[in-house]
């Protein structure tokens, strides 16, 4: 038997000999990453080369075929993806709730990808495994579990991690859904407020359980849920006949930056026996600030918590993690015990094997870029890094709130990195309220966003919300950030906008 | 107002003037990964530096803590992480059905860690969001559906492709579940094999239509689904007043490799009226192989395929895609129209917007280490790979069907790359078939397999699986395993399993 290997490249590894292609083609790549990284951080290249669809499919021969490439082609390949990526780390990009890139969590990841296992046996990933332990384990003493005792798993992100609190909770109060499903127990709502994030209804349609019984509270007029309203509508749902089973109140909204009243809510959960789940994962990263960590007071009351390293503390994407006070409700809920994976007759403690809590059978390593940045920062790092975005907000807030041009959505200082504003272009100025001026002003943010990425020279969000046309959304997670930069952010919107 | 950032490492980017440390730093770690990669491939190195959990977690200090380290520590934490992970580039680590390190597979995956975006929008990720229209139509393409029609996404492993599956058949059947939940719609069953994957089940579990409503199909004694018994419990549910909705098939089974029969399949889903989904996440690779892909004849006639480019095409963890043939679907199932992520007035083409239709709100960018392998070895590069991996298989079937100390666990050629076989030691050898020798022959795997471990020498998987006892499964889906190294793994097998 010839003992032959067809390789498109027989000079990379594993072909032998092979080591010094290998070494000159990655460090070549690596050369190439290097170089984009630098730029990321320079303010004289644009975030974005802008390309319409349509165009960007004619610039470059993207098909896939039957025939290799060569080595130099792969090189092209990579140059030409990152000259139109957008840089996500620039200073002027603040388009995300996820923003920056941090070079040792970026180290991290490509070590990760070096190291290319999988998540669910010690047996397969021994050291991740334990950093997973020691990492939620801290996290859950950072939100205020006595000892950081618990469960927890680091998911796909913030909306799996919402889900496997709904998931939980629903196991939680009706073990035999897992065999028998939602036909065998009673009619199921749920609450979040108006401006929670859309994953709760997305995890209701599910999991089988619909997003009519998804009821969305009130919020003031800052976009936290009243309480009141809360516990209005449980009652209601009780003399309904349905069982009320998760409050998910949010703890850093998307659009306001809003933070729920924890401990109003906790008492409400408490009297009425449902479980209380905490989505903060834009919010979450407070926790690791003495200054704004009061934000959050009442999470420590929280059956479970989403919090997204990915967001606030800008660990590259994707971490988030679910904390669950419970130890070993998840692994009752979802376990199935494969056997192929989960051998009973291994040498070792198989409490380490904590594939069988998850919903996913392979899962990514994401908990190495969170560990290591963690060690390289420490937490007052982190603190240090998230007390300065928020910092940058106020001070955004403090120069447009009485400038000539800018309608603020919500009065008073924002609690979080959100900033949500109107420009108001000169043509508009002073128009009285009336149909022609909001649909006017309707369309002023998308036409700046439009020019700002076509110009190529910042990026930020906007939306309308409820009867408030649209606004631009303005957040900060990158540390690279500086009051320089929101100054040209102001300059720029008053550049495109003022003919409008 | 002073402009400060208070950095743990003042002298990496983004502090000014950080080029320099930057650069140097990240070389420095890729210094170490390069050495990492190159060992990973050196046969005269461990595949695992075993230690006990307790004992891995004496032997460094793995606690995060408040304050900072230095980049030279962060460099010895990369090390020692590296230190004590698996080989899973090795060519004698055969433990799982992802292994391998593909070079080119790996520069991508560091390429998508420097882009650091998110596939939601076009907007923030033009490049991959294209690259994933343009490798998933080639998939559908090879799956048969003309044109490459169809729809599709990455998704967080084959576990959630699977789901997805079943929450697309559900929709499809009965949309009004999105909104009203389980409790509006009649009781669903949905089929598939004895020998299916355990995601199958937990989708129940997790969607509220519960394990009790997954009927497994009985399987031959190659493992593969019998059509006969597909339709007859199909009929019997229908009989019960049970609705049907979903047959998941499988094309390469966990453990045997064994692709059920498709076309008979296909014929009864038409019959019935039935999502037909294939969970191909292992086998699918070999439609890459013109000498192998009949094994998956009828998978054309499916309305969903599972298929994971991380298993059998050795791309870096994680990308599996979920196919869907019908257009538009994903989308009316999943999608919750959060204006602040799809706002409907943007300046370009939408329909690349595909963030809605997932489950997830961010989600990773798992398409570009596959698209640039494609690239780089074309479709005929990754059918000689999988040809080799597959020819490999036999080599070692061929070597062990009729050697002493050998039992196969199912007759004939195995038709994917898992060879399942007992080794039965000299002592074992001759006894009759009894309890005792079941009771002693149960123990033999793991006792090898934990002195594998021990030794570093290799890794291989066993089970037990219905009322056969722990046998190995022997699977291969790195390029790098030659035929020495499954001459090794024979032998090593016979050395430290010939005193059990």
């Amino acid at each position: 038997i010839v003992n032959f290997y067809i390789s498109p490249f027989p000079d990379l590894l594993p072909t032998c000999n092979g080591e010094i292609t290998t070494m000159s083609f990655l460090q070549d790549v690596v050369d190439i990453l290097l170089q984009y990284v630098v730029k990321s951080f320079d303010r004289s290249t644009k975030v974005i080369d802008f390309h319409y669809p349509n165009e960007l499919l004619q610039e470059y021969n993207w098909e896939l075929a039957d025939q290799p490439q060569t080595l130099e082609e792969i090189l092209l390949n990579c140059r030409t993806t990152l000259k139109y990526a957008i840089k996500t780390g620039h200073p002027r990009y603040f388009n995300q709730l996820s923003t920056g890139l941090d070079m040792v969590g970026l180290a991290a990841d490509w070590l990760t990808s070096a190291a290319n296992t999988n998540m669910f046996t010690y047996e397969i990933a021994p050291v991740f495994v334990l950093l997973e332990y020691v990492t939620l384990r801290k996290m859950r003493e950072m939100v205020g579990w006595p000892g950081g005792c618990g469960d927890g798993i680091f998911s796909p992100g913030g909306a799996i991690s919402n889900m496997y609190a709904m998931l939980i909770a629903r196991f939680k109060m009706f073990p035999e859904v897992k065999e028998k499903g939602m036909a065998a127990i009673p009619r199921l709502v749920a609450f979040t407020s108006e401006h929670s994030h859309f994953s709760v209804k997305k995890g209701a349609a599910a999991l089988g359980i619909g997003t009519d019984s998804v009821i969305l509270i009130r919020c003031d007029e800052r976009g936290k849920m009243i309480p009141s309203d809360l516990e209005r509508r449980i009652v209601e749902a009780k003399q309904k006949g349905f069982v009320p089973f998760l409050v998910s109140a949010t703890a850093g909204t998307t659009v306001y930056g809003a933070f729920d009243p924890l401990i109003a809510i906790a008492d409400i959960c408490k009297k009425y026996k449902i479980w209380m789940h905490v989505d903060g994962a834009w919010g979450g990263g407070l926790l690791m600030s003495r200054k704004h960590k009061w934000k959050l007071n009442g999470i420590e009351r929280a059956n479970s918590v989403t919090w997204n390293p990915h967001k606030m503390m800008g660990v590259p994407l994707q971490c988030s993690a679910l904390l669950v006070r419970e130890e070993g409700l998840m692994q009752s809920c979802n376990q199935m015990h494969a056997s192929y994976l989960f051998q009973q007759d291994k040498h070792y403690d198989l409490s380490y094997d904590t594939g069988d809590k998850a919903l996913q059978c392979g899962r990514h390593v994401d908990v190495f870029k969170l560990w290591l940045m963690w060690r390289a920062k420490g937490t007052t790092g982190f603190e240090a890094q998230i007390d300065k975005c928020l910092e940058l907000a106020e001070y955004l807030y403090n120069k447009i709130k009485n400038r000539e041009g800018y309608e603020m959505v919500f009065d008073g200082k924002p609690q979080h990195t959100n900033v949500c504003f109107w420009y108001i272009p000169p043509s508009l100025r002073g128009m009285e309220d009336s149909e022609e001026r909001t649909s006017r002003l309707m369309k002023v943010a998308p036409v700046i966003k439009a020019r700002m990425m076509e110009y190529g020279t910042t990026m930020v969000s906007y939306q309308p919300l409820g009867d408030k046309v649209n606004f631009f959304r303005m957040v900060i997670s990158n540390p690279a950030a500086t009051h320089q930069d929101i100054d040209f952010l102001i300059d720029e919107i008053e550049r495109l906008g003022q003919d409008l």
